[in-house]
């Protein structure tokens, strides 16, 4: 079905009527693999990491002010359902206070019933897939395994060291949380860049400061089930600029409700199933967008937990 | 017992005939709290991170080229008894492979049963104690609850960017592997320093590189029972330096078997409880010690599951 | 403390007032240990079961009904902060609903991530101490170990396959649901069997029906907070008639809030530990209220997972 | 596929040469929905469950000699990949020894994190299916549910309360251990039966003994890889019956390899999807075969945890 002629040409037209040049990117939708980095490739848009561009980004820390861009997890953090976390607290060997030789060691350990999907967070090339067919079109019976994925596994993500962007949605539409349903597609991406003075290059990761994050105390239950996001031309837009990573201070990144006419979370299809373009989930934007810190070095390193899907992260910006 | 003037009187003397000059660090090792960033402190050594060592610490980039530390994890790599962790991924709502919406999304999702402390780790300050006492004089009692700690959670220690050291110390002894039981001190320190130009300083991260994670495949056990490290001597030697986190290639940082005279890990005792200084275990230093990358950038964004012991990390180098 | 004269004489006093005879089971009160089963003895009162009883029991069956006296557990069913219980269906092997062979065989598998004492549930006599002291007077650090007790396992209690007997404390007091305080002391045990006509003899399960468990979905909160249930007195009458446990449908057995001058949860602590009677909770009595089965045979075979404190369970009633 | 009249054909002419009456059981092998108990039935063979045999179940009971049939559950016990089982022992809010109230009560909790199909097993009707349609004709995708199945959850099982009877192969074929790869069949089912002096009648449960589970400590890798069982003729004639369950001291009840020209699981298929009879994995049956205890009062009552696929058991024969 995906690579119908009739959707070949919806697509054309659609490229077309937005007035962007037929991108590789474009033309990928319909046919979407091989991907542009090769048949047996596992780490899509990372390949536009480089040397080049971490000694760039590293260049642009000035004052050297440091931002942690992952939250807090609790077990009460909303999470899609039936996503949840628990966390454990035990004193091995040490019972009734108990301790270890003549210093009298004692120690506190932790055990985490989680799952991945929670919070702040990355998600890999083998989370998302269309009518299971996941990224360079591998079939779900060919890689995943009820104890880890056999390919597109957390771990094979290299560190993301390079330029970040952060796009201020809220400051740019002069609201303080920017509503649900609200897409952001070319005209805004660009409107946003524009009024900010910043440009999207490619290797770049950008993130979308919407003020949603703040909602998630608040009003976990709106928090949760909708969200302002990117919308599927700008997905395609962001794609068409080479970025390695998209985020955002919302739950899921896309828009929510989903953009008339576009699938059930077919944005996070475009980015990571037809693009390998990453995803990054709750990032806690409030303090660079206080800043006015529109572009800044990246740096995360995810835990590699071997052939996990995505993986709870805390990305530091640093300018 | 801890404050006793006997015990004070001997650390003097040790202070005296290692010829190190008095530090507030050797002070504090019989009377080791308030902490010297006061009674209500909770991320010690991490106070020494400042933007300025921040910005400093950028300026150490030349290439860009970028070190992932942490190693990958599987239900197979050793860790300290009883820890495991075991991975699992499933597809939910997706029943026979069933998908969501007209354009068959599918998706993959992991749960983690998982104790925190495996492969590649950060030790928070509520890691370990003396005698059911931690970092800053705080009883067990007062703050361990068996969801979470209520001070020293993971999530409080800010993301350490800062000046990176490796002393390589297989490089120093000239063995690919140094033997289990070798001890880290003020000789060993300051002798791999000195041979490889580099000075350790104030708000530094210090790893050391031994070649003992390369047993974790070919001989876990070796690997998980014994091990280089770092010595007592050496512990208050870096203390007295200054450093935020010391870290190597070996599961637990500290010499095993323990060096004469010193307590069951000691020194986790002295470098956490007694001056906040935090423990980086499983570095993969091998790709750093073979560039003879020796001063980087470091940067650490640990998750922030609240109330954590510990993290599971990947820290990133780059240089 | 436990041992001291006052207590001693404060004990004496109380059985002297109530009627009782020094009976041993008040004299181990005070001096509870070695248990009158030897210091050996790890299964307490299920001592009292014996094939005598098992044959006496099966002839109380005369119709054959059988009744399931466990609940159903949910992920949302009330528990003792901080217990929860998790489960997760997945489907090894089988993505996008693959099947093995010929036969074109598919198959679910279940994972819970869960304590062990939620819904109805078996206390084991390593529950719950008296100052990290337990049944038969074996310290926590004798015998409690991260991975699983060493003593007092779950896995040691033999089935109980003796005579039921149903206490109707609602049909008593002539109420649906017995209000929470609600002490049920001697008098209250007694009067409820005589107007019954039914004895507690050595060897009997003894459940009590009150109807709180109809508050389970109706209202958790009171449901899980407060409960009718088990005073001081009645907890030693019944350990003096040589049950071998007790039971109820309600979360903790005994009386909640405690009876004045009662300590916490110290019913708890004067059946398991002092006297290593077992306690039932969360019992589904309703069915058997209903249909005035005052007594019954008393069928449990608990899950013997090595090590565990307490155990899942649904006992079955038949008459 | 499997309606095709090919088969049926077949399946009617392996009948005849079995010799058996073309029962119901039969005649649902090929068009094997709705059940024989409608097509809304969820509890299979559970239907032969009646108060008259759970009554005359009692009456075998002569000397009340009670034999527990769960085996002893540990993290090293063998299971079928990837399932394990870790239990962790805490002491919420009792850190360092800490106690609660006057009585200073202490307490072990206790956390499992468990495949469900470990151990003494029954298998539910959500178990197994044929090219993912289950019992009763339902598809996964109209009952299986991540967090629980919407339909056969193992809570709907009702207390197995019936005769036992116990076929001892391994005393049949005269050898401590049955050979793997060993199918029992109607021959070897009607020959054991007849030595021993048994019949077979409707609403019992079986039990094999093969002596397989003397394996499970001394050779796990033997013990979990293949297994003696019963066949495919087998299983159709014991459905033929109209046995409740069947079980057997092997981790899987089918013979394995299978036999030729039967499919992977093809016996499970058989019994749980086509016939609604239940299967009891890992029974300890060499007390009963020790004592010639080859009719019993057999009584299960399984943990009901809603929406599982399976639980981990300990049935209770008496006799």
């Amino acid at each position: 079905m995906m690579r119908s002629n009739r959707r070949l040409a919806a697509l054309t037209t659609l490229g077309a009527s937005l007035g962007l040049a037929a991108s590789l990117a474009f033309a990928q939708q319909a046919n979407w693999h091989p991907s542009k980095w090769g048949a047996k490739d596992e780490i899509g848009a990372a390949n536009y990491l480089t040397p080049e561009r971490a000694a760039a980004a590293a260049k642009l820390v000035k004052t050297g002010k440091v931002y942690s861009l992952g939250i807090e997890v609790t077990p009460d953090t909303p999470a899609f359902p039936p996503r949840g976390c628990k966390l454990y607290i035990v004193q091995p060997g040490q019972h009734a206070g108990a301790t270890l030789g003549e210093t009298k060691t004692s120690y506190n350990d932790d055990i985490l019933n989680c799952w991945v999907g929670i919070g702040s967070q990355l998600d890999g090339l083998g989370h998302i897939g269309i009518d299971n067919v996941y990224y360079n079109g591998v079939h779900a019976k060919d890689f995943v395994d009820s104890t880890g994925l056999k390919k597109y596994g957390i771990e094979k993500v290299p560190p993301m060291v390079t330029r970040g962007v952060l796009l201020d949605m809220a400051g740019y539409l002069g609201v303080d949380v920017v509503k649900e349903g609200t897409a952001f597609n070319k005209a805004e991406i660009e409107g946003a860049a524009r009024k900010q003075g910043v440009e999207i290059r490619e290797g770049d990761v950008v993130l979308f400061h919407t003020g949603w994050l703040s909602l998630i105390d608040k009003d976990p239950k709106r928090y949760g089930s909708v969200e302002p996001g990117l919308g599927k031309e700008g997905a395609l837009y962001l794609v068409g600029k080479g970025v390695v990573a998209v985020g955002a201070d919302t739950w899921g990144l896309e828009v929510l409700p989903f953009e008339k006419g576009v699938g059930v979370f077919e944005v996070h299809q475009i980015l990571l199933a037809k693009n390998g373009t990453y995803i990054l989930e709750n990032m806690n934007t409030a303090p660079l967008a206080q800043d006015k810190a529109y572009e800044f070095m990246f740096v995360l390193g995810q835990n590699k937990y071997k052939g996990a899907v995505q993986s709870m992260i805390n990305p530091v910006a640093i300018r």
